[in-house]
């Protein structure tokens, strides 16, 4: 993993927070997450696969596709280490954490046709490949089998989280079909990242508290860090359109390109001059770009501190994340999911 | 309703089994029906109403649209009959129709972005209105909100059937997808259909039996009556875009300029000559159609009885619909469920 986080190039001028030792510290969180998971991981593979096979080869082969492009998985690996936080002895932890992860695919698959876009983690998007109406059918496959996934474990109350996750995400998804404008307010854009990201990490540590049968405090308290989790993994990931560099996963500037508004955005605009936000009406407004806008908007951006503003806010999300996990006792699990919030706000992939 | 039924125009050529008595009591059939549950129909609105509610306007007004569409709405109706076909004493099937017809307008809204359909029930489509973006999210939170009502009647039962059946009907439509090709069986097509449309009016009559806490050879029997109503009704809505008279609904020949391969033109192709496949090869398999081509293939049907064809097909499903409810004891609901399968296949909307 190491040779995801380097520490040299232009980008990280804009990452005031971003320093060798949280940068090492981010590594080791997110290695031991694996490492405590993997096993099981594999376990959720298999799950998958098989949930995945059918006669119909789009099936298999998208979600292959999309397996091969090597995502951080982190919210199945998180549904796993939070069972074991909560000292869960069954097996459909296993079936849970496929089951969010298939969701997460289907949203993924969904998102790229309704965002038209052309690229996923640095591979050609299953739309560019199969079709837009392959995409949004396999989709809807794949949330028919996350729900069978989830009867299966015979839980109500898991079956009512989930189905009210992919309810709000949906709404989130509206949500900002409606307002992707470049004058949105800085909250209506978390209101968006609350439902369309945070949902499902709240649902995927949440999860498995209540298959654990955990009281109502545990239970909280695991739904809140994955929620709190979630925000500060998505504010990063908007930063790092910015900042990042690509190595794996998202590719810099993808989120520009594509005329998301996203929080960087967002403050850039309210911080800018007339000029400025002129420019931003053009680029993102009026989704006109020419060569060398990119690297304008990313001066404008430093200018105005707005990335430093936007790790700060995930940083407070991630600061929350930590503390909630102050009622387990301290163990291997408990200090890799506080080490896991410090990882979402000190990456660059 | 009578006006809906014409006896004249030339398309009852094309239908030798519609007659005057059939068609009136067809006519008679889904008017007791609609009289039998007009009342808890209006609770099945308000439930879908309320759950419709949201701050993102555009999921009220996409579900008011199809609403205002106004289709027969046969699926949520039969699963309030068939609760009362099981004596069911409780609330929860009007909960189950909200949920069951959810789930049918999630997989329209989907299904016109797949197929780039422009009309649906003779109104412009909703992704023409909205996009095909808020069309395939819409449909997500249908789907979503669909799970967590049926999570509401606390039936794992029901969320086991339900969640199978929204898989089936994704993999259906994939199967669709990749099979459309003029040179397909007819099994492969029936495969189809029973998948994306008798799948949900099998789950509609079924859920009813498992909540009013039927024994299996209930179940299967109520199951089984959907699953071949559901045939029976698509083989005719299929021959009807070929024979129909349009006045609500369908309108005559969407599918063929769609270039859907559906069992009218999988028999056409089968039964014609060289020169009439060729046609079928152009219009249909490289969707390249010009003026007068719908009159040919009409033409063309006619000469090969390919309608009366689908017309038995469809009467045979019926007749098995019909025949599962004879362990049922004669009353006006029984009655009345019977003869809407003979209602299935003699209608012209």
């Amino acid at each position: 993993m190491s040779n995801i986080f380097p520490l040299k190039g232009k980008s990280h001028a804009a990452r005031p927070t971003l320093n060798k030792p949280a940068l090492d510290k981010a590594i080791g969180a997110f290695e031991n997450l694996r490492l405590l998971v993997q096993d099981e991981m594999k376990g959720v593979d298999k799950f998958i696969d098989e949930k995945m096979a059918s006669d119909e080869a789009t099936i298999p082969d998208i979600s292959a596709h999309i397996a091969k492009a090597g995502g951080k998985r982190l919210r199945p690996m998180l549904t796993l280490a939070a069972a074991h936080l909560c000292n869960y002895q069954g097996r459909d932890h296993i079936a849970l954490a496929a089951a969010i992860e298939l969701m997460h695919t289907a949203t993924l698959l969904h998102d790229d046709v309704v965002d038209e876009s052309n690229m996923r983690r640095g591979r050609a998007a299953s739309r560019m490949v199969w079709g837009n109406a392959a995409s949004v059918l396999v989709g809807d496959f794949m949330l028919g089998q996350a729900f069978k996934i989830m009867v299966g474990t015979g839980s109500l109350a898991v079956l009512d989280l989930l189905s009210n996750a992919a309810a709000i995400i949906a709404e989130g998804e509206v949500m900002q079909l409606a307002a992707n404008h470049i004058d949105m307010t800085e909250n209506a854009c978390l209101r968006i990242m609350d439902a369309k990201t945070a949902t499902l990490f709240s649902a995927a540590t949440h999860a498995s508290a209540i298959i654990a049968e955990q009281d109502m405090t545990t239970c909280a308290a695991l739904a809140s860090y994955g929620r709190n989790l979630g925000m500060a993994f998505q504010l990063t990931d908007d930063a790092l359109d910015y900042a990042g560099t690509s190595i794996i996963g998202k590719n810099l500037g993808d989120d520009f390109r594509e005329g998301k508004v996203t929080l960087p955005i967002v403050l850039a605009y309210q911080r800018g001059d007339k000029t400025e936000r002129a420019f931003w009406q053009r680029v993102i407004g009026s989704h006109n770009q020419k060569q060398g806008d990119f690297e304008q908007a990313v001066d404008f951006m430093k200018q105005h501190n707005v990335l430093a503003t936007t790790m700060a806010r995930a940083e407070h999300y991630s600061k929350q994340a930590e503390e909630t996990l102050a009622i387990f006792p301290q163990n291997e699990i408990s200090e890799t999911l506080i080490n896991i919030a410090t990882f979402c706000v000190n990456r660059n992939c």
